[in-house]
């Protein structure tokens, strides 16, 4: 019998070896309730164009700058002075090791992207000093070693142990998808099997994510090794049973967005990333089982969240304090939190509700997040990193190469390194295309045919995109259009004849037909620059509108309006556009001009309050000069507005 | 030698004892940088009307409750205890000693509007269980002790025994002023001694208010004794010279508001009571010393404060984060913190400006914080308390009758209990009417001649107010009205003829004439409500507007808007006002009613963002019910807003 399952582990195994290269960023062929999959990363190529450049600053600057400033920063050593290789005292906030993991998973990522043997050199390199310090246990942490091996699992609402195992399993598995490698893999691995062997429902041990990660990385690691046991530890992590036994308070279990069941939530609150994160492993679990009270209470927050506690760029978190929710429509710009990994917990939320659903909506957000209020993140050169994203600034300095909580700088990384994961996706039916950009993907239908795809376009800046199919033989299949919400009107063509059912924003336009190879579709999307206004709710934004044009949200930045305060100026209600292309500006941006307003006299010279017969409106015409937010203060810390009054 | 000196001691002794009945809440008679004095509380009475009711409530439900919730939780036995008089552990915060001086001299302030034997009693039995556990050195603080004496003055930063110092000292003298009886001052003055003995510049060990306040207090200590040492102690308090001593971090001065020298400010930040303290204690040092950078610092920090930092309810305080101040025009007003404390705080810094200046332009701050954001600060019945002042709120609990930190519901006792002490000053040129409600004052101008001056109105609520002047001989002096600054018209007539000079609103109106007993003065302001607006830099207030009449500022509340949220109304621009005395409802009010408009659907179900051109207007007539702001959460906890849309 031992022997039967013996050989049976080792076929899974061995099934499962021989498919690393296979496997996406959410590896969901065998997840039961994944209507969509998406495709391996290494299967999409950017050509010149938007995120290309993007992806670039991040695999050639960002990520190798950033290992310096780890190895600087003493984050790398903290691992080495436990195996004695350096003699140093341990340096950094107590989960600093998970920031050097997550750098591990971009640059593993990145590895898909463009193989670099010297990057796989570092990478495996840093799993032997990370590895040489885990203990014969399993139990692997440089904070709590020596003096405070005694608080190991005491103070679990904030020790982030489990938060930085997370890391180290998605590190792991992103280099195994990499390389075939598992050993790092195998060494988070060797700690979760320590954890499930003494925590767990009563007589164990009990455990706690204070920060939720954890449950994601499990689930990702069941669907690598087909363990049901790392499954169900997610399960009972989210089950929330342990509130008792941890003696949780109400306050702490609102802030870590864990400690109750998560089937009790109704609503965002606490800590933004843990409570997106919190969804995310979640939705993962509701994936591989299909438990509907998790379906709907992903439901509930997934509505909590895009009609109440969105910001306009996707940015995640009103409050500096606790970096957490604010209550329903109270998303100021000017404190607007919105940190960099909250964005990115929402775009993973996000990911994995289109997966389960093929929802377009859930792409929109997704879209939302990834042009603006991340993509803000990062500077164009890839070496200076927001921790927060406002929506109106003073001019304060709000990018910087280094933080003592350095979470948002390699969270960026990994998500620009993998981004090509994000854009694509098969099902029984066919191929989903999410967003467009210059890329191809060559990967293989769900009845094994292998396809490539090309698209040719100008998105995010002009709206025609062309794609070319080409499957390894002609088959009937469906090819999914996403045509997102902020598309007013969209035409298609298949080889050149306009299809005449009315494609709706906001949802897929499906083309079923046999495809061939050369099959060529054209989409005309409108990306002309228009007005959005919020829920009158939102009390910063009555009377405003912010701009957006395709996916982008643009903003006013003070070195465009010498002379004049941006928060002085207002918009005029109809006017017309000039848009023009600047290759020189910001790397290359469509800048966007319209009529705009300002008051006679600086508004910091007038009274805070008067009557409101004797208040003066905006009368003097000016020019108002837009660009896309995520490429502010990359001239210096500068003020910027996003949402303008109109008159 | 020594015999003179003490000889002369004993002098000012005696005069200063015998002058106790005379002295105000400032005791300014010798202050050499004071224009006006203010008169002494037991000189003013307060007649039927708007603040005879809310003094009422203070003095006999607020004062005695409270005092019954001290003895509960603990905080006068924390005295008892260091006696033997209770066998208890020490309860509450570091700085409850501070709770139970404040309601000492709420209590003793209450004497001299109606004296009590009973409550005499009861101040005298406390300040002898208070001054027995004070230490033979002169230390008294009931949290430094036993394990803790090592910890005395070691975190001034956090520590708060020169802030509970501060207010022993603030309620001996207002018993004092009472009733002659020196004992409580005299136990102030010792621990005072105490510190001047090892406390100050080098080579004395050095000292730091983290929460100012004993400035103040100092400054009224040496006005009350005469004794120079106390006033130079405050000097030195705000020099600010002990930052590298101390090694003080730049977030710890920005927060405390001390630790640098008072004359380096620039601007209000950090803790917003702090900072008000600060700036009233260093008032008081330029009252006393005339120095020319103290007059300059407190003058750029008071235009910073009204031009860019003030609620319009003259509450203070944007952040919960810190209980701070926010950047310039951060006045979000769901989660605007406002506490009662810091408008407290702008109440009695304005009532050093004005007394310095005598312009009128302070004394329109000290009416809106007075009428709104402290009135709004006690329940009408006396009973419950806020610590935030919110201008907006979605209905969460705001009263309570007990907090942890009960800094606020004593704070607001003592202000309403010395109201009275607010209302009227005299200069050398006449007497000055600050404040318009039914009361009378009997006191005597400068040339020494007793005077009584008696208001009649129905202010705030109608506009009309008969002043009867009834000096004891007649003679020439001026009688300064104050025309405030919402009152766009004004006309004066003295014994019916009406006085031609223009009334300037936000300056006061001189009428100088040999006054003779039985001339009566009418004013007639004008009350009418009207829209506010704020200006456009205050992100959640474009295209709003308050409603005010007279120094009232108005709200809407959800009991009287059944069927629509408060948050889905807009007002219209023009329109009638219905203006109706309700003498039933919250104690009876003027409630205004005025069209209003409501969106056709709930906005709670409406998309948080779309397309401008989509965005629905608020199409459907609704009449809209306004309440004075200071009533509101009288009916429960309940949903309302001040900054209301425009349409």
């Amino acid at each position: 019998m031992v022997r039967t399952i013996s050989l049976f582990l080792c076929l899974i195994s061995v099934c499962l070896a021989a498919e690393w290269r296979d496997q996406a960023i959410l590896h969901l062929s065998a997840s039961p309730h994944a209507k969509l999959h998406p495709v391996p990363v290494r299967a999409v190529k950017f050509h010149e164009g938007f995120w290309k450049k993007r992806q670039t600053a991040a695999i050639e600057r960002s990520i190798p700058t950033l290992l310096e400033l780890l190895e600087q920063n003493g984050v790398v050593d903290n691992f080495r002075r436990l195996t004695g290789a350096k003699n140093v005292p341990r340096r950094g906030p107590l989960y600093t090791d998970s920031d050097l993991y997550k750098w591990m998973e971009a640059a593993a990522w990145s590895l898909h992207v463009k193989d670099d043997p010297q990057l796989r050199a570092t990478i495996e390199r840093l799993t032997g000093e990370i590895l040489a310090a885990q203990e014969p246990s399993g139990y692997l942490n440089t904070y709590f070693v020596e003096e405070r091996v005694k608080d190991r699992f005491q103070r679990m609402q904030s020790g982030h142990e489990l938060y930085c195992l997370g890391h180290l399993l998605q590190a792991g598995i992103a280099y195994y998808r990499a390389t075939g490698n598992r050993k790092l893999l195998e060494g988070g691995m060797r700690f979760v099997d320590y954890l499930i062997r003494d925590f767990g429902p009563a007589p164990k041990k009990p455990l706690l994510t204070g920060h939720p990660e954890l449950e994601l990385a499990l689930a990702e690691l069941y669907r690598t090794t087909g363990q049901r046991k790392y499954l169900d530890l997610a399960g009972y992590l989210l089950s929330g049973v342990e509130r008792e036994r941890l003696n949780l308070r109400d306050s702490e279990v609102r802030y870590m967005f864990s400690g109750i069941p998560f089937v009790s939530r109704i609503k965002f609150e606490g800590h933004a990333v843990r409570a997106m994160y919190a969804a995310t492993g979640a939705a993962d679990y509701y994936i591989e089982t299909g438990d509907a009270a998790y379906r709907r209470t992903l439901d509930l927050l997934w509505q909590d969240y895009v009609s109440s506690k969105m910001y306009v760029t996707g940015g995640v978190g009103s409050r500096s304090q606790g970096e957490s929710f604010g209550e329903p429509y109270e998303l100021p710009n000017l404190t607007a939190y919105a940190e960099s990994c909250a964005a990115i917990g929402s775009l993973i939320f996000n990911q994995r509700l289109l997966a389960m659903t093929g929802d377009a909506k859930y792409a929109d957000v997704m879209e939302r997040a990834l042009y603006n209020a991340i993509n803000s993140g990062m500077s164009l050169d890839g070496t200076l990193y927001c921790y927060r994203n406002p929506l109106a600034s003073a001019g304060e300095k709000i990018r910087n190469p280094w933080y003592s909580t350095t979470c948002c700088p390699p969270n960026l990384q990994r998500t620009f390194a993998a981004l090509g994961g994000y854009f694509y996706s098969t099902s029984r039916e066919g191929v989903y295309v999410h967003f467009y950009d210059n890329s191809e993907v060559a990967w293989k239908l769900e009845s094994g045919t292998a396809f490539r795809l090309t698209q040719t376009t100008g998105m995010p800046w002009r709206g025609t995109v062309s794609l070319k199919v080409e499957p390894a033989a002609a088959e009937e299949f469906t090819l999914f259009l996403r045509i997102p919400a902020w598309s007013k009107t969209a035409t298609v063509t298949v080889n050149g004849a306009r299809v005449s059912d009315p494609a709706r924003p906001g949802h897929y336009f499906p083309i079923r037909r046999t495809w061939k190879a050369g099959d060529r579709v054209e989409l005309a999307l409108a990306v002309a620059p228009s007005l959005v206004t919020s829920n009158p709710r939102v009390e910063n934004n009555w009377g405003k509108a912010a701009v957006q044009a395709g996916p982008l949200i643009y903003c006013i930045e003070q070195p465009d309006h010498p002379g004049v305060s941006v928060f002085d100026v207002a918009l005029s209600r109809s006017g017309a556009w000039d848009v023009r292309w600047e290759a020189d500006l910001l790397g290359g941006v469509q800048v966007l001009r319209r009529q705009g307003w300002t008051w006679k006299q600086p508004l910091s010279g007038q009274p805070l309050y008067s009557p409101m017969a004797d208040a003066a409106a905006p009368t003097e015409q000016l020019q108002l000069t837009f660009i896309p937010y995520y490429a502010w203060a990359n001239r210096g810390p500068n003020a910027m507005q996003v949402w303008l009054p109109v008159r």
